[in-house]
């Protein structure tokens, strides 16, 4: 970090005003991006995707993180592996972002190669004096919760991960992930910074005006309104949002499966919320009609409406499981104005496309949410880089979780830099 | 501005050499780029487009300036009015470049809503202790001269626009832009810095090899010449301009047109020229065949034969008046090495396309020429990137204009460092 | 250079460890490789192309080096000549990169004419004060060894490029280059520093997993191996390989043809390495049957079976003359991490083509193996660019000549910032 960056960093750090966006440096400078990058990406936990995408043993995924690369592998012994996809000899990356499956890990360049434990076994012309010992791959630490599949390249990784385990694995195993299968990917390119994706992701103030195939099966009042500024039809669907959340908690609750909020998103390391939240209608999924998108039900659920359990991380995830499928989001950030977003839909391992489910029904709602907020994020970011931007105020009602997203980023990087 | 900057940039300006072109940083180097930004296109009056643009009340007009972007609209009462175009909540860019009609300013992400005066009008779920009056957009100052019309960013706009305003009033009027309408508009990259851009504008020692249409209608002598050196049927050339020129200003004074040259590109803040300039042949236009391309006249113009009243302003635009139609050009720096060149071409706002015009025959002369232009540009730009690169020379004789352009920008950051 | 890069430059060169790949800055950072440009390829000898290139009196070559453009042209007394591509006056590049033929130099920008010796001839409208000879173009020094012809972009050239010509005359004499014509060449972007681009030209031990069309006329082992540790089929083609070169290099100077290696890569300013190396099978030629691809013999060339007249030079180029073609390379570098690789295929002047020589035939072996040479470069880019890269040790039987081309980098580096 130049001392000019760690000058900057430091001051708005120092000056952040609770209740208003941060500054635009926060959002456009790239050298804060670099810092980000070291503090956020290089030091958390990150969700880089499920069980199901290395099924087998031999099954590999590489993810770049920023300018990391890893794979993740499942070994013959059934875990899950993690190496940096860097040579030992001259480093060149080994295996090209996605999925494939391998016998051992074999470098284009010179033939070097690795085991699935990343040892060393076969690295010709090095001479006497070589110790192939010393040249394994470097592992990365990787944690799946409930099929969830977390990685971090930090060498301590925060501990905290084990609370978040604990207390999430009885809320996401009746949805029995393992046994999911991906149906489809998509990879979309927002043209803002990583937190205005986030940010982006923890209100639902701009649903209404901006989602509305979203806004058929859930309902924006879930993520708070202003009580007494609502009309009376405005007033009508909130009181009736908030009768359906208290007799559907209770009803899910006996019959098993966990729903009340859990919310940690700003006082710890590895922030994190939930709660199951109701579905209008049929009240069984995130599809245009409400109704489930696939006929097999995950796990051993025999309810259908069970709404859709939400689980939020820091700094990179959020995911839905229904009755019928999954979906879950990982943001890559690419540069200080550029972020990936991966959205997987998930369903049972046996379902058969065209048979159980429909895809264009099973995707269409998230496809088009996703997009609708790929628009949003880009037209932030042109405003965070115009010279008028000024932080403006959150709404105390609605922007609560972007707060805390925000309180959260502050906090992580006043520690690091501590 | 970094230390670094700052030192090269106090250097540069420091040693300028008068006469010759600028040091190769001042076109390529990114750091003086922003400030040129700053304290030129930041602290100037910068020409946007014209009246026509926003006819009616409810017409808007979003135009960027570097990372700035701005709404110019038109109130009920008729006045041209401008502001930021970032939302005062979480500070997206509410509507795209281009042009629009608009009741009240909605930002797109959480529909907060704006008057046409800019007032804060509608923000939901904000709280009993928000106010919207503290909420309004953020004004930018806007002056119309004779239907031109110019804004400015900075805080305390220069005020002697108005002594341009005073001066150019009556050479503009009776061209009456405000019954015009936008016949024709283009928006061409050229690859190189905007200084190049006005330099280029402000010669045309460049125009007898490079532009083969405009030198039809135009006299590549009524910009100077070495009269010594000139070969016989140049010479004549030359002699007959003069004469030309001589005859025409005379003539079209006694008409009430003022045609006389008014200078002042490097005397004042707001830099600018006029002079109403001879066109070769029948005398009338800036077309292929010198004839008028609009049967309309524009204003209430009798004689066709008036020539082209041409009017310059630092630091971003030049325009042609002639008695059928009007073509504009404002010049929006995108970074160090790229710049818009936008063209507006005006015709009377009665005149029917296919029957009083031909868009072609309108547009042709400056469509090649604009391309010409931004080829030299292009090639000017790679030279000035060499390391080989040294500032040569301006003619006495054919680039004072440059000179003085090259002048003002280093008196005007000068001033800004100072 | 900023102070930062300047520090951290000396302390990447001062702690270099032989033996081992170079750490990741100097493959990734743009500071050092405006460095590289500056004391590498702006101080040392540069090969740019071939006097059939420019082989009549009015041609010119001109080709960019980093952010300079240079014209080579060859002038009425046969002398090659070369200049910057900059216009004295505003500066414009006068010609496009490529090949063309012309009279004098004219700018297009006001059209500034200077003679093929680079004296301004003509500019007009310059004044009484003005003096041309203060303006000719400015010169480049060039040297053309055998044809092959390099450049120099220092004031002071490096001397030494009279000992390597003396040296490399006479290896290269007999395939008279000077009466060959270029048949095709090929521009490649490589996606990775130039560095990479250089390494992965001075070994071949990743030959055998990445080159299956090289490897049919070109022997791996003639790079080096590890003996001990080659299987029984590996063994006697190393052996093969000994003896082979051995009884070659004896014919081959028995017949007049200089063959044994000579190498200073790391001991001298103008690094360069030569070697005539047997070609397997029928010996001929670089293609996929190892049999010549043009029936016009080179020079006074008999013997066909004359192997391959390797030639690499410091810091930018290598050469295979055979008896029936010749094929260069030169790399440009572009930015950190991009990289042009400009091949050219040269056959006898006579030669016609589908006649005496079909193209693809000629050129099917190095198209492929630049392509996967590009490939090797680019994920060796990627792993340099991974927070994870560590630089890993050399083979000491295989990439020799890489860790000399390594030392040459970093001693001429340390020399130019002592």
């Amino acid at each position: 970090m130049s001392g000019q960056t760690e000058e900057m960093l430091k001051t708005l750090l120092a000056r952040r005003k609770p209740g208003f966006a941060l500054e635009a440096p926060f959002y456009t400078d790239e050298g804060i991006f670099d810092e980000d990058m070291k503090h956020i990406f290089g030091q958390h936990w990150i969700y880089v995707g499920v069980e199901p995408d290395v099924a087998e043993p031999g099954d590999a995924m590489v993810v770049n993180i920023g300018k990391s690369s890893v794979i993740i592998t499942r070994d013959d012994d059934d875990a899950i592996r993690a190496f940096h996809n860097v040579c030992r000899h001259r480093g060149a990356r080994m295996i090209p972002e996605g999925k494939t499956m391998i016998g051992n890990i074999v470098c284009p360049y010179h033939s070097w190669t690795y085991g699935i434990d990343g040892a060393l076994k076969f690295a010709e012309h090095m001479g006497e004096d070589f110790d192939p010992k010393c040249r394994g791959l470097k592992k990365v630490a990787v944690r799946s919760v409930a099929g969830l599949i977390f990685i971090c390249l930090a060498e301590n990784p925060p501990e905290d991960i084990e609370d978040m385990a604990r207390v999430m694995e009885p809320y996401l195993a009746p949805h029995d992930l393992k046994n999911t299968r991906v149906a489809f990917e998509s990879d979309l390119i927002e043209k803002g910074n990583w937190k205005l994706t986030l940010e982006n992701n923890r209100e639902c103030y701009h649903c209404g005006p901006n989602h509305p195939e979203l806004t058929i099966p859930l309902f924006a009042y879930g993520f708070g309104y202003a009580p007494g500024t609502l009309d009376e039809e405005s007033q009508r669907d909130a009181q009736r949002y908030a009768e359906l959340a208290t007799t559907c908690h209770a009803r899910w609750e006996e019959e098993g499966l966990p729903s009340r909020e859990v919310e940690h998103l700003d006082d710890r390391i590895t922030g994190f919320r939930t709660e199951r939240l109701p579905i209008d209608r049929s009240g069984e999924s995130q599809t245009m009609d409400t109704k489930a998108a696939c006929r097999v039900p995950l796990g051993d659920l025999k309810d259908k409406a069970i709404g859709g359990l939400s689980f939020w991380t820091q700094p990179n995830s959020w995911h839905h499981f229904m009755g019928d499928h999954i979906v879950t989001f990982a943001v890559f950030p690419l540069d200080a104005g550029t972020t990936l977003v991966r959205t997987k839909w998930l369903v049972h391992k046996d379902a058969v496309e065209g048979v159980d489910y429909d895809l264009q029904r099973l995707t269409e709602v998230w496809r088009a949410t996703n997009q609708q907020d790929a628009d949003l994020v880009e037209i932030s970011q042109q405003g965070a880089t115009d010279p008028a931007f000024e932080a403006g105020p959150y709404s105390p009602y609605t922007e609560g979780l972007v707060e805390k997203f925000a309180a959260w980023y502050i906090g992580r990087m006043k520690a690091a830099l501590a």
